[in-house]
């Protein structure tokens, strides 16, 4: 089968034909229709400290992705062929003391598709049965693509609870542009977009903010207390990763407000604890992947009641125009980028 | 009456006469028994940049004490004359929306007494009735005296259930030192306390803990994993305010942890968010002052159920031979240091 | 001045003239311009065993109201003349543990505005200041004229996190209309509002859920979970007070669900403990009043982001015609019911 | 192999000889040492409406226990042959929704041990791998036997933060008794226990709580009052199942207080949530078995840190005494009662 492999140690990427993989005990084997490139993409592509440190090449890239079952390893039960699934990218050991106390987002041995091991930018892809999820016929195949950003996107929001609380939403990547379409319906108000790229400033207003800033021109902290009586935010969702979008965030937050943290910074940031949570007394939050399975049955119901993030979705390439997609993220110039995979039909 | 009084901008406090005050409207006028000696003195004693921009000297400092209430002004109905009773420090001004919702502990317009109004190492000090605490009578003189300092400790541990839970103490100054007496009466285990300064060590072993550890030699998260099964404390309460001490206290929590922090850096400091906060799930509350009252109750209530603090107080001296507390407190050669004022009898 | 009072023991109200009271220390006298009948008046109309327990005549009834401010007495800080203000109904004692706790919404000495003291069911009304809300100026009178009930239905619907949930409304009086408005602006999907009485049912769809449904002819539980994916709501908002009301709707709750209790059953009711709240590890909550002052601030924060109740009005009465109002009120072929004070134009 | 059995329907069980049981995909085999009686057992043993509607004889009774692993059916990795394990008697069906959110303890298609599925009172007994937790070796045997309802105790009292908190427990069985016990670890002060028979009323003393109140012939919420500044109990943990006993319990607790109900009544039970609820503004909770696993960890922690249930297990049988065990159940003149399976030797 055709894949998108990282073929060895340094920097690039690669179209390769590779076997078709075999779904081991409990595992399914899915043919992928599309998958969503993350920024983890780009850094395995350019090959960063920490890709070189961890992804053992030959590896099949890609952990955003839907297809449909084709095929069950011995011992699944809920997952037939035929069914239209997403794909959960963290694989969860099921036997640490995290995961045995409903904690295994944040599992101590998790494995990652695409990462850890063969992904899904690739004509199949195998995984455990519990890591397909079953999508409803209505969701439109974009979408179910990528259900694993819009899932970091609801486990973030749905941290705390945003009902009548003002929020700021710092960085407007596809993540932050579907936080603010969730933010808006569980009825956060206002809401304050912010990110420092044009492109993603005009994108984000699409999303329906009450305000969208430039955190580079404008003042956010004064803007924010000038939107909520002087007190500042009541919540911080922080997806940019950047110690300025942070430090910006945690300046616009009210005392008692709280944080939550997805954007991962690339290196150790310096944070006036003091002023900014200790003082403030400030909860924080730190977020990584989605809550298993909690996330999941979350985001059904958002989509189930309404929930589009289509808009969030810009650009689609078929796999082979990899490169095309990948300079297009590096650019910016984007929402979610989208890779179809063979010469499927769209759903 | 004779007062420690903070007496232009610069280093230096000395004792001079002053009038007695006269409490205001819903005041009342205490006659001062005993006092603590906080970090925050010895700041104002040496004039940092942060006493610099806040205090407006001539002050009289100190804001950890007891007495007796020998005048009420109008409006006061529940402090009588007679009634022992310890200060609250933090007078909140009850009228802004955090006051309002019941987070007046960090009220947008705090006053601190003996920082930005005249504290009580003096024979008199006035307040707001609703600042003096009374205390039963059964609580000796110098617990009464620290009940504020006390009160950061009940703050910090009962932000978190520990009953079960392992626990990290970083910083054993009274403070950390109160928490792991709090901490053992929680249920929390095993408790490990860490400090760096030999004296303290020794301290801190006499409250109990199950393992006291030197924060600079000792491999504080490889032995917290070692005592918790390999996954990490459950909670990290952290008083030391160093950037070690926060580090530290981070490496050795375990995924989905929790830490409080009340410990104040002096200056922003540098964290590592991505591997010791996001990835971690860790949630993480900055920890300022005491609630007002709810702080106060519990601390009441632990008094009651006997818990005693008295192991955590080292030295006394009279107000007028402060300098030589100062000076201890510099060497930190101590635990909670007490002044006592004029030649009132042991309570 | 004119007011509605009750005059004696038993059964009815009129209308006297009895003195314009004097604002006392740190209290406001208002020049009432609205109310909203609420149950509780019917109950004092009638003399039920409650009223004849609880209220003295003669008293003036009358807790839901707005109006200006017209006088302040000594004390008063934060409120002035010519302010356009809703009352709060509850007078907390601020004395006691509970109110120094925060929670001074059950207040162990609460005084209720037209029960324990005169209401404002009359020309003029005193309170204290701190009951007196100032309103945006922005604010319909009809809508400021009944914030205290809007203030009950936002501490049940925002007494836990609605969105992306399943939600069932027993009881769609004015209480359980609101309901209906502020969980869908909360992102609760989907919303089952059920009631007996047409006329309720009627208005009820006008509010917006996603089914309205008859508690006596429909068979609720599974119609809720055939909306549920056969799991049963994640959360009853019990606004009926009825036992058939309260048994339905824990029958349709799923297991781990949550269920905020505001309505009064008349008397003790028989409940399955065992199998609607023990193995199904249910939480259930007490609701009582408005949390003070957190409530105030959601409730202004719902209506300055765009929540309208004013579908929730149905009906208009001049105070000297009470008689037609509580006549209507008992049919119960009404929604909201304003009572306007004196010949003070609409605002 | 000898096992005690539920033959037929209707009352009694017989001792029987039945086939030693073959442990299926994903199970294990234990030899059992010990057993505790619970008082399920006693309604199967009756025959009770409950027992009647969901038991199908033949069927080997018992589920709480401890023994030996001694043979593991395919795909077992975590759990080896010889291993010393405690069971966990409700077996979830790791599919539903509710096993997926990490709420397993009220799993939609759970199987009892001894219930569903043949038990533990019997030489060999299988279940799922993951039902077996392997216990520390310096747990005493009899500890291990019991670990079941000391998990119900666990979770229960685990419910809410308990550190200087005051607190009911309403029923001094041998889950009430645990639950006094953890109630003191985890800080709780003071500790009320109730219950109405004379003998509990006396091993309840030896369990250390501040008072032991019979329920029949003391004013309870009085004396509560008395103990709590006029209050009232801050915490419920209601272990009793009868309706005079939550009543009682709830009349004890304070405005605002919290309800943690685990004892099971046997029929529907009038309550006045008016009064007792929704003006006091009450959070009440039910609980039902063990939180999987996070339970298991806690009791683990709690026994690791010292927690000794020992003197609540008052007598001892071999399983072939089982009428006399459950006889002196009846009467109620016993703490926990052990049934030791077998020859084997005290551990």
């Amino acid at each position: 089968m055709r894949a998108l492999v990282k073929p060895a140690a340094g920097p690039g990427l690669e179209i390769r034909t590779v076997p078709v993989p075999v779904p081991g005990h409990g595992e399914v084997l899915v043919r992928v229709r599309a998958g969503g490139i993350c920024g983890t993409d780009l850094h395995i592509e350019g090959w960063d400290p920490w890709a070189a440190s961890r992804v053992r090449p030959p590896r099949v890239i890609g952990h955003e992705f839907c297809g449909t079952v084709v095929g069950v390893g011995p011992g699944v039960r809920d997952v037939s062929e035929g069914d239209f699934i997403s794909g959960e990218s963290h694989v969860s050991c099921g036997r640490c003391h995290l995961c045995r106390r409903g904690e295994a987002h944040i599992c101590e041995a998790l494995q990652i598709i695409g990462v850890d091991r063969d992904g899904a930018f690739a004509e199949y892809v195998t995984m455990p049965a519990q890591n397909a999820w079953k999508m409803p016929p209505a969701v439109p195949m974009e979408v179910a693509a990528v259900m694993d950003p819009l899932g970091n996107a609801v486990h973030t929001v749905l941290s705390t609870d945003l009902s009548a609380r003002s929020v700021v939403i710092m960085g407007c990547g596809p993540i932050g542009l579907c936080a603010v379409l969730i933010a808006r319906r569980s009825g956060a108000r206002p809401i304050v977009a912010v990110d420092v790229h044009p492109y993603r400033l005009r994108l984000a207003k699409r999303m329906g903010p009450d305000r969208v800033l430039n955190g580079r021109s404008d003042d956010v902290p004064s803007i924010v207390r000038g939107l909520t009586d002087g007190a500042g935010a009541d919540v911080l969702l922080e997806f940019s990763g950047s110690a300025d979008g942070l430090r910006t965030g945690l300046a616009a937050l009210r005392n008692g407000g709280f944080a939550a943290l997805l954007g991962l910074p690339g290196r150790p940031i310096e944070l006036d604890l003091t002023n900014q949570i200790i003082f403030k007394g400030v909860r924080l939050q730190g977020i990584f992947g989605r809550r298993l399975w909690e996330t999941w049955y979350e985001a059904t119901a958002l989509l189930a009641a309404g929930l589009d993030i289509r808009p969030v979705i810009t650009h689609r390439f078929p796999m082979t125009r990899f490169a095309e997609a990948f300079a297009l993220m590096r650019e910016g110039k984007c929402g979610k980028v989208i890779l179809t995979v063979g010469d499927t039909p769209r759903r």
